[in-house]
């Protein structure tokens, strides 16, 4: 297995033995706890598995059997670790029932194919078996993507777990593409590619915990799309296994041979059939990475800039533009131990305002990969824009202390849920033309929602919002949002507060998802959002590649 | 109307008045002649309308009349030209068909909707009255995608002429899209958007006869596809009438709401739905367009150059490589007035031999646009990299020639076809790493296949080859070859060209059409290509939009 399983936590992010991010900062929980308008944080620490009660498995003795007689490479596990670790994904919403010990939908046994055989008899046994399987990857979902449900009449659920597949199975160097099993983590891929020179160069926040074929179903987007692509852009083809048998998708550079039916994929969230390897496109490792910051007078100069950027064609590979809070709280709340070369020393403070600069700029992080030639071009080109957008350039500093902890946010959340607080994220993108009413009108959502869920008076959460994926006809928008948990009430703040959200964004021209997928949390929202048409076009592709329903049942469409 | 219909030939390319391009250097006939191995060139005109058949219309009465007051706005003709006109597409088969006057497959009857309301009440009767319904936009398929063909059991055809639907909707400054209705012509689309500033930046060599609509259903690419993309990059969103009701498709810059179902509409050669309008990407007008030649001493050096540009994201518009025999062929027939500023000169020449070329050297043409410094930098990046190929730079004279030629080509195969000569073309894509293999097997195949089926002995065909557009992973290669027909077997010897190539691309890795899309002729080999469960996927598609197979039957799937 790539990542031992045991090393990691069952009912968290990342390690077991992950150390606290802020046990070196003891004084930063008493500055939060006046952040949010609380005398004292709260100790809610989760449960121990010791404590927790599981199902009773469902499957029977015969199919435990059979499944070790024909899906000969796969292990099989119903051991109480395995089905915990693989009842749901990570999302904040799961953790509230991790923690809480509710393991409602812990699979009947956690299924490890070795290869594209295996997942092909396990399909088939358990089409026969009316049997759920649930594709699982990193299980790094934010959106109940994996959550381990069975359908209506179905006898039981397995997770699959795809991670011993990890294998990097070819190289095309002179057309840049590789092929490679679907169970592979971030940093296995990276580190596989990197032996020949290459990178696919995704990078999501959960890089260490996702894998390939998940970035592939969820349509997710790594940190550096501009240059890299989102999944859609570096998805070449893939081979899956179905109920109705295995589909090598389309493979050409580009092809007038009908609807690229390959692009189905992408995004399909494991219910049409388990991807078991694809093709992606590659890259030489990039000579130069170049991360500065910058900021703007205003959210809104900064988004100017960006739209500018990305029409212009200016080679970048990320552009990040936090807003004013945004800019603030990660300011405030910084452990970078060289603070003192932050973007807001009071020399610094005091030289801003000389330029026009108030308390509120939003700090903009603009990354460059690549060939010394391009980023040399890039940056001469993106200088003038963010000139001409009144951004004042801060040097790489801010780009280096973001680079450096852009993995790290993930790993805030377990500890901030032991002290009472709630943190949660959501993302939407919409037309330039569009972006800031749908900041405003879901940024106003979530701090009234917030507000209207405060277990007491005084109490107050905070929202944070950025730009972080652009394109020439519009961008995504990430908001984090921490606040007070309502601790007699948690599930219902936590969808009180989703609810208000998800209306804002539908109302407002914004998709419910930009890169974390629909799952179970966002398909209320996804038929007003895709259209009576496309969801049945969508329930018909399903039924004729998995006629039973037995994948991913009520992920992306509801369960039959 | 925005093309007068009878302006423009029915069995033939463009304008009726359009001057002959031959008629003012007769001596290129006898040139031609030689070139094929021919004593001289029969006389074979086509067959005038006034001497041919069409089959009887079979539309009621009644849903004539129906026809009339429901689709208010549309316009409908059951008169001879109309009904010929819209019989078939324009490729080589096609001419063969309507220049000996076989119009079986005449339309019973064009109607011209004037907006989507039409469209919706077109699609409801026919559904109602088992009418076939082929979706016709400028008509210039090449591949057999309008031939005016119903179904099994269907009581009749209408063509559905598209081209009364032409307006300009909406522009999005901000996002830089527009939304323009589907029957639309080049010319009239990019002078809508010009008088914004923008330009969709499409140009098949069909420009002037194509429409919009027929663009996206083909999956088309214009020649500068390198900066603007093939149609499935510019295409954002449709609306579509179906016989299932009507469809607004995804219209975000990106999204992980499920996998983006509009990306169907494009290639899908309307048999789900028909486009009434779409949202396009659009580009300010470039400030400089830079067309230049260069020579490369073998086809596979300039394969070569593209590949690196094109892997190293220079940002070009268009690169055209033509093969040894591509780049003799136009060269040695060119009928420019400036032919001593031609390529091949004798003083250039003997420059060219000493610096190591032989006299099979390969053109490339390199078009920049945009605005000054892209084209300063991507003239700098290119260079390097042309230049490490061993490319000779002949300066803006073949760029210019080639710019202002860029519609002509298809003008030449009426001429031809009058004087004994077929012409065709088709075209494929691959990935690099197969592009020679699959370059060599196409042009073996055709020219054995052409040898083969010559009507005398000693007579001969060309087969010419260019790479026109590119990707990071692959590219297309396009054939043109020209042959003298045998008259008394003119269908069987196309017959056996064409499935010769497209055995000889099936087998070597290349997709059936980068650009020109499925219709009736490539389908024999498009299974084997998609493989069965992307057509079983593709049928479900179909069968839950079009559940009774109106639209367009026979087209990129088997007619049921």
């Amino acid at each position: 297995m790539s990542i031992d399983r045991a090393r990691l936590r069952w009912n968290g992010w990342g390690w077991v033995d992950h150390p606290d991010p802020t046990a070196a900062s003891p004084d930063i929980w008493a500055r939060i706890a006046e952040a949010f308008g609380m005398e004292a944080l709260p100790s809610t620490p989760a449960k121990r598995l010791e404590e927790v009660d599981l199902p009773r498995p469902r499957l029977s003795p015969d199919v435990l059997s059979r499944l070790e007689s024909e899906a000969r490479g796969a292990k099989i596990s119903t051991d109480a670790f395995e089905r915990a670790m693989h009842a749901r994904g990570r999302s904040y919403h799961d953790l509230l029932h991790l923690r809480a010990g509710n393991l409602e939908f812990a699979p009947d046994a956690v299924v490890y194919p070795a290869g594209a055989e295996d997942v092909a008899h396990i399909l088939s046994l358990t089409s026969e078996n009316n049997i759920a399987v649930v594709p699982f990857g990193g299980g790094s979902s934010v959106v109940g993507g994996v959550t381990s449900k069975s359908g209506a009449g179905q006898s039981g659920v397995i997770s699959l777990d795809m991670t011993r597949m990890h294998r990097l199975l070819s190289v095309d160097r002179i057309a840049m593409t590789a092929t490679i099993e679907a169970g592979i983590y971030g940093p296995q891929l990276e580190e596989a590619l990197g032996s020949h020179g290459l990178t696919l160069g995704h990078y999501p926040q959960s890089f260490e915990f996702s894998t390939l074929g998940g970035w592939i179903a969820a349509r997710g987007a790594g940190q550096q799309s501009n240059r890299y692509g989102k999944a859609e852009k570096w998805f070449v083809s893939a081979r899956l296994a179905s109920p109705t048998g295995p589909w090598s998708t389309e493979n050409f550079p580009a092809s007038a041979a009908g609807p690229r039916l390959g692009d189905l994929i992408v995004g399909s969230e494991g219910i049409v059939g388990v991807i078991t390897d694809a093709t992606v496109k590659v890259h030489s490792k990039p000579e130069v990475k170049d991360y500065r910051g910058y900021l703007f007078k205003t959210f809104a100069d900064g988004i100017s800039a960006i739209r500018q950027m990305a029409q212009h064609g200016v080679p970048t590979a990320m552009m990040r533009l936090s807003d004013a809070d945004e800019t603030w709280f990660f300011q405030a709340f910084s452990t970078s131990p060289s603070s003192s070369s932050s973007a807001f020393t009071s020399i610094a403070k005091r030289y801003l305002a000389l330029k026009g600069f108030d308390d509120r700029p939003s700090l903009f992080i603009l990354g460059l990969e690549g060939d010394r030639e391009t980023i040399d071009y890039a940056r001469h080109r993106s200088g003038t824009i963010i000139k001409a957008n009144g951004g004042f350039h801060l040097g790489t500093g801010p780009g280096d202390r973001w680079y450096h902890s852009r993995f790290s946010a993930p790993f805030m959340r377990d500890p901030m849920m032991d002290h009472g607080l709630g943190v949660d994220t959501l993302e939407t993108a919409t037309q330039w033309s569009n972006l800031e009413k749908l900041y405003s009108a879901v940024r106003d959502a979530l701090r009234e929602a917030i507000a209207g869920t405060m277990p007491s008076p005084g109490m107050r959460g905070v929202v944070l919002a950025h730009v972080s994926h652009s394109y020439t006809d519009g961008a995504s928008l990430y908001f984090t949002f921490i606040f007070p948990r309502n601790l007699t009430q948690e599930l219902d703040q936590w969808r009180t507060i989703k609810a208000t959200a998800s209306e804002a964004i539908a109302t407002n021209g914004g998709t419910i998802s930009h890169h974390h997928g629909v799952g179970e949390d966002h398909l209320p929202w996804l038929r007003a959002e895709k259209g009576e048409i496309a969801m049945r076009t969508l329930a018909a592709i399903k039924r004729e590649l998995d006629p039973k329903g037995i994948l991913n049942p009520g992920k992306l469409l509801p369960s039959a």
